[in-house]
């Protein structure tokens, strides 16, 4: 228990900061719903989010203010207002997209979010997901009273893990799901001895009478929690398969081995040097893509990052480079990392023809007969006409360079702000070049990963 | 027509040869005889095969001399009684094994082929493959006049393409399916204007009603040619995809341009810094096993050699090697070539385990962290437990010396004569080492392949 106690007294707020953050987020909401008011008088701001509920972190300072506008506000409208209302209340304003537009900027320290949403009766009237975010603060702060630090507790946790927010980036467990975790286990322990049952489909409610088959059939999540203020909806449909397995082990790892570290894990030390010669172990080949950070938020970024890795690991195994694995950090810099077999490959490749007597053949030995990038005649393998062709690219860092310069990227398959990013200015990195300081520790991870609690 | 002349010149007898030819088969035949009937009466021998039907080529001096037994004769009797005659009336006697025994030696310049069968009413009273050539002899003999010299140009161009025979060796047409092709529809070159139009799957009979379906349902062969002796029977079965297809097209290009190379094909010219040359350009590996060639008959090497050359490509593959392609040469010494993208390859190996709080968990982890050969601690990806591995072999050569040394091959599945073989005494050979003399035309096949009547 000397472990929790030591997590509490670094996460639970103390009674004057407690005190604090109540003056402020009074001021604050007081002052944009008298703004919102003058606008339109049904309009009010309310507070909503873990400040709200009492399940904050003590070194989290956000306010996540709410402003309720009927139902006949466009979004546009409601943008406008929101955003006009910050530049008047609140500090260093940037707007954000998401699913949704909302407002950040800052208030006498604290980190706020202004987000407008409809006040509507119930889930049935949602227009988007910030809509239910009232009825999960209702539900919570009815039921959290006495479980605050459980909450928590589970969320350093998570964030120890590596496994806290929902957010693209992460993948993981957004803070409702931990309350509602809480709420339905009674305890931070109480989910950890659950996890440790947990499978890969794994359906949890608070009702009592879920049908588990059905409910498989509907969400394909490996955790579905199903939302107590929305049936239709999992409040775990962010958790990647990668997070849920990570919680499962480290729960079962904390509860026979409770230590600081799951909470607070060290920072790794990586150097240059030794993943020099880990590398030289592994005798694979390192090639890079960089390119400057397009600036749009996480959760286009991340999404269009797996997307470009997925994409030219692609373009490399169809030139048939070996790919063994690969990795991206995002900096200063993006870097997409491959690791490869090797950089170069064979100049000769077999090209399939047509079949022998087919309506294809006159062609292709036109074609290939004496033809300029051969390694051989046409020749006969079963049916088939085959010929020992000369790749075009032998040195991968070549065929990605080449198939950058050809531009067009976006039509071709990159995504969106990958694509501008590598047209804007791309750098092609091999071997040692790849080891750039600010990347070391995304690379480190890639080829030596560690648990967070081990490092 | 000139071409035909030409060819014609050099492969039919003179009517000296011819003579001579009845003259020593007279004799042959008739001292067979005599040694025969001395065991039994009933015995009597024959002259068969192209000699007896008259479409031999006049630089083969084969004589094919059946012995008549009655059905109670067991096979080991024939096969001792036609030893002992052939130690009377042949020089350099060895016995031979097939499907059936038979044993072969000369006699007055002649390589004579004494086979033993049994004296049947039908085809349906048949017990072995060689019963049947009576009744081949009778069907062609009564058929064959006047298009003797069509069969032989048929033979002689199969022969310059690389297509004669039916042996494993080959794999292409025996004499009797020339000698059928000739008399179905009527000439040489007619064949050659018949095959233009060839698909795989062809269905040839000399009877008018065939259910093609039914024939194609029964016999898998690319080509299918109903034994008029036997509908049971496809007289192409051994003929393989890759001979039909090389024949379609060697049909189409003389009849397009008729020249003398597709009967007489040039020697190929191979030169050692040619091959060397050539891989240089082509940027793989080679490397080869070296055994002496088993001492066994080729229709049992042959297919061996191919199932070890499959065999070994899968041991390469299976650890990872990547396998451009394999050949094989049969000399003094056999060599199985594989052509590899690097004789290297790196020593890092993604290892998959069992699921995240599998039953399985526990010993894989208590078995890799830490471990010898790892080269990372097990990690989580998606819901599986993997770790990094040192692999044992990150060279081919001393993956396939390992294989070797470890003994057993037989058991392990190579082929039983190329398993006594290497046991008795292989050499891995690596790189230019692989440029054995014996061995360089089959190496220079493989690499560039050239069709006989283009070299």
């Amino acid at each position: 228990m000397q472990v929790i106690e030591e997590v509490l007294s670094r996460i639970v707020p103390t009674p004057e900061e407690e005190a604090k953050l109540r003056e402020v987020e009074k001021e604050l909401v007081a002052r944009i719903d008298s703004e919102a008011s003058q606008y339109d008088r049904r309009l009010y701001a309310r507070l909503l989010g873990s400040a709200s509920r009492g399940t904050w972190l003590r070194y989290q300072k956000d306010l996540d203010v709410f402003i309720f506008f009927p139902e006949e506000y466009s979004k546009e409208e409601m943008e406008r207002i929101v955003t006009s209302i910050a530049s008047r209340v609140l500090k260093r304003v940037e707007k954000r997209y998401a699913e949704h537009p909302y407002v950040r900027g800052e208030f006498r320290g604290y980190d706020v979010e202004l987000v407008p949403c409809y006040a509507i009766k119930d889930t049935s009237y949602l227009k988007s997901a910030v809509d239910r975010t009232p009825f999960h603060n209702d539900y919570v702060k009815k039921r959290i009273s006495g479980l605050e630090n459980e909450v928590r507790l589970l969320k350093q946790f998570l964030k120890g893990i590596g496994c806290y927010g929902a957010e693209a980036k992460v993948e993981g467990f957004s803070g409702y799901l931990c309350e509602l975790l809480v709420i339905k286990f009674g305890s931070f322990i109480r989910v950890l001895e659950a996890a440790k049952h947990f499978k890969r489909g794994e359906v949890l409610s608070l009702r009592g009478d879920v049908d588990e088959k059905a409910v498989r059939r509907k969400f394909s999540s490996p955790l579905i929690f199903l939302d107590p203020v929305d049936e239709n909806r999992n409040v775990a449909a962010a958790l990647s398969l990668q997070r849920f397995s990570e919680f499962i082990y480290a729960a079962k790892e904390y509860l026979a081995n409770p230590r600081l570290e799951f909470f607070f894990p060290r920072e790794r030390e990586v150097s240059e040097q030794a993943l020099r010669e880990l590398l030289r172990q592994r005798g694979t080949a390192l090639i890079a893509l960089s390119f400057p950070t397009p600036h749009v938020v996480d959760d286009i970024l991340y999404p269009q990052l797996r997307k470009a890795q997925r994409f030219f690991e692609a373009v490399l195994r169809n030139e048939d480079f070996g790919v063994v694995g690969s990795a991206f950090h995002v900096g200063e810099k993006t870097l997409l990392f491959f690791e490869l077999t090797s950089t170069e490959i064979p100049a000769v490749k077999l090209h399939l023809g047509p079949k022998v007597n087919s309506p294809h053949e006159p062609r292709f030995l036109k074609k290939y007969v004496g033809g300029e990038n051969t390694l051989s005649r046409p020749f006969i393998r079963g049916d088939r006409w085959v010929v020992y062709l000369k790749r075009k690219h032998v040195r991968a860092d070549e065929l990605l360079k080449d198939f950058i310069d050809a531009g067009k990227l976006r039509e071709r398959g990159v995504p969106s702000h990958v694509a501008r990013a590598l047209e804007a200015g791309a750098e092609v990195l091999v071997g040692d070049n790849c080891l750039v300081e600010e990347a070391l520790p995304s690379l480190a991870e890639y080829l030596d990963p560690r648990f967070p609690w081990e490092r």
